[in-house]
């Protein structure tokens, strides 16, 4: 149920993501916003205004994307950004993305009050998409401003409903020509404040965590062939199993994982086996690898050791090997100068924080590799994401605010 | 396409096997008579005029088993049975099963046309189930005649176009009181001959194989519980990864089945993973357990021994393990006697032969817990059954008809 009641404070940053969980919340304490659809354009709607009354100037870009800007006095056109997305994953959680804007627009709002107009100017952005839980795409929005995403892209796409991307996006009132076009040059910097989505903070007791790398991320599908015999007739030396040599295979990854880095991380998350009866000896087992670094040398050296000894493994065992790499992307750093100042300020504050790569892909990705980008987080307890039960302590939520509102001043003003 | 032909020649056992496989006749060359279907009802039929022209006095039992006696000159009750199923898998191929058919009647004609009536009765048995290809319920044919199986046990059966068992039988003519009760009394002892569907005698270049027992079978399904994480957030000293668990135990138990005995195997054939998704780390996986050997103590201590390692490595990894024991089937002892009397011939005639379990289950199984049974084998090429691919050498299935025969001879004249 949606609450009506009175308008609720929104002073804190705690109470600025209670208030903006509001609009998609589902029964499980959840949020559901997917990109352009109604509970997307209430929150859109309800953010522009929030903007306003913290003045800020707003505006959207035809992608959707909504901005508050807060005017420099210096006519330099190099703007500061700050902000995360809007739209989350179905019945996700109230602070992926949602928090990194909240705490945009309470920055910008305190930096006012209390400073007045910076030297330079700073804008909070609501990216309109990261997630790609509508249609089959992600970084909608980070991918628009910086030219990664065009209208190009989406000609073909339609959601699980049949409602192609592009008539979505015309019914919120958004695509070519409809507003500014989303495409810009005049980005300095960009800075998103999110949750962590893993419990390393929580764990190493820290509140803030200075991203250095977004990892570098492959995956593959690997499968075995084996040769399908009846379980009961087939002694185990005439046996090419596909089962058990993948149980070998993913020993050796997961165990090779463990030693080769501290921050190096690999999964298999998926496998399949046919014919997968309890009986029947398998004839194929094929399983995904997941692994992520932030160096892509170590990636390189990494997989291309592991899968030579999954040749040796399959010649041994007689089985058949066919890697497929189906994905590879290139870990991308984040501004050293950026980060430092940061630090700087986390410092003389003597906040406890701690210098980690981020695992998951975020906006700053997209960003990263073409402004100066900082990437700052607070605790996620227990790590949980993606889930209503998605949780920061208040007293986290405001370092976070604190952090992003004094290096913002430290840039602009 | 069935053939409509004159009638073709069935005086050797592949003769005898092709003309069967004209019932049931698939398009890839396989055969499919599931248990009271119109190819099966064709098939017996066509068997039990087959049984007459060769002398024999032919008849039905309730369940459908469909016999051929060679009346003996001894007034005795006891009967020396031998015969395997007429059911196939569907698909499957023309030996399994059949060819012990075909087997026992060219056994009892040549005897009868050599050698004239028996001292002892002998018969021989179409089965009319065995593989419960068609209804959940295997050993309907041998279990009937045994009282392993009654009319109780199918009462609330279906097939998967949702006819019941009682529907079935009775519509193909059967069921309690059309024919002579099911149950026997009068069985001496049972003698099967079937394909090995194994590729043991092929590879080892014996002829024959001698059954000394039916191994015992234990089936489990072994659930790791671990902890869903992401992929990328959750370093590796944090994680509870159902699937690397998992691995670790199916190396395991693969491992130790093959240094136990080399009669021992085990196999996990089925696995399913939850969530199943690439970048996330699984908080569930279940697999399947089959092992089998013909000594129930190894069976015993084996899986007593490795379910107490699974216990080790899931207490170090953190993960939880459930394992449901939902099939224990002890191992049956073929009679030695019997075996004897087969050995004794094979070693005469120079026919080299093996001893061996059978990895399989038959009806010799049944049979074997009430009366003397011997189950004798033949080779299959490259192991394959249950398939269109099944194939043994027509000269192989001649020396198995030969040494039937000669045994049968030696019991019954």
């Amino acid at each position: 149920m949606i609450k009506t009641d009175p308008p609720i404070e929104t002073k804190t940053a705690y109470e600025m993501t209670e208030w903006l969980a509001r609009y998609g919340q589902t029964e499980r304490g959840g949020v559901t916003r997917l990109l352009y659809d109604q509970k997307w354009q209430d929150a859109q709607q309800a953010l522009m205004r929030k903007m306003e009354e913290s003045g800020l100037v707003s505006y959207f870009d035809d992608a959707g994307n909504l901005y508050g800007r807060l005017e420099g006095s210096q006519k330099t056109e190099a703007v500061i950004l700050t902000g995360s997305h809007i739209d989350t994953v179905t019945d996700g959680g109230k602070y992926d993305g949602a928090y990194g804007i909240a705490a945009g627009i309470l920055a910008l709002q305190s930096l006012f009050e209390q400073y007045g107009r910076p030297k330079q100017t700073i804008e909070v952005v609501s990216l309109c998409e990261e997630e790609g839980s509508r249609f089959p795409l992600t970084y909608w929005g980070s991918g628009n401003i910086t030219g990664l995403r065009k209208q190009d892209h989406i000609k073909e796409l339609k959601d699980t409903s049949g409602t192609s991307f592009t008539e979505a996006m015309n019914r919120a009132g958004f695509g070519l020509g409809h507003f500014r076009q989303a495409k810009r040059d005049d980005i300095d910097c960009f800075i998103e404040l999110h949750i962590e989505q893993g419990e390393v903070l929580e764990r190493e007791n820290k509140s803030i965590g200075v991203v250095s790398h977004i990892v570098g991320q492959r995956r593959y599908n690997v499968t075995i062939t084996g040769e399908s015999n009846h379980a009961g007739t087939t002694p185990m030396p005439y046996r090419k199993d596909a089962v058990y040599t993948a149980a070998l295979l993913i020993q050796t990854l997961i165990q090779r994982a463990k030693e080769t880095d501290p921050e190096l991380v690999a999964t298999v998350g998926r496998m399949e086996i046919k014919p997968n009866i309890p009986n029947v000896i398998a004839r194929e087992a094929v399983f995904s690898i997941d692994i992520r670094h932030s160096q892509e040398l170590l990636l390189e050296s990494f997989s291309t050791s592991v899968f030579h000894t999954f040749q040796r493994i399959c010649q041994e065992h007689g089985t058949g090997l066919h890697i497929d790499n189906w994905m590879n992307e290139k870990p991308v750093p984040m501004c050293e100068k950026l980060s430092a100042l940061s630090i700087d300020i986390l410092k003389r504050e003597q906040t406890p924080y701690k210098v980690m790569t981020s695992g998951a892909g975020h906006d700053s990705q997209v960003f990263g590799r073409y402004v100066p980008t900082s990437l700052l987080f607070v605790p996620s307890h227990r790590g949980i994401s993606h889930s209503p039960d998605e949780y920061t302590k208040a007293v986290d939520l405001e370092k976070g605010v604190q952090l992003l509102t004094k290096t913002l001043y430290e840039l602009a003003y």
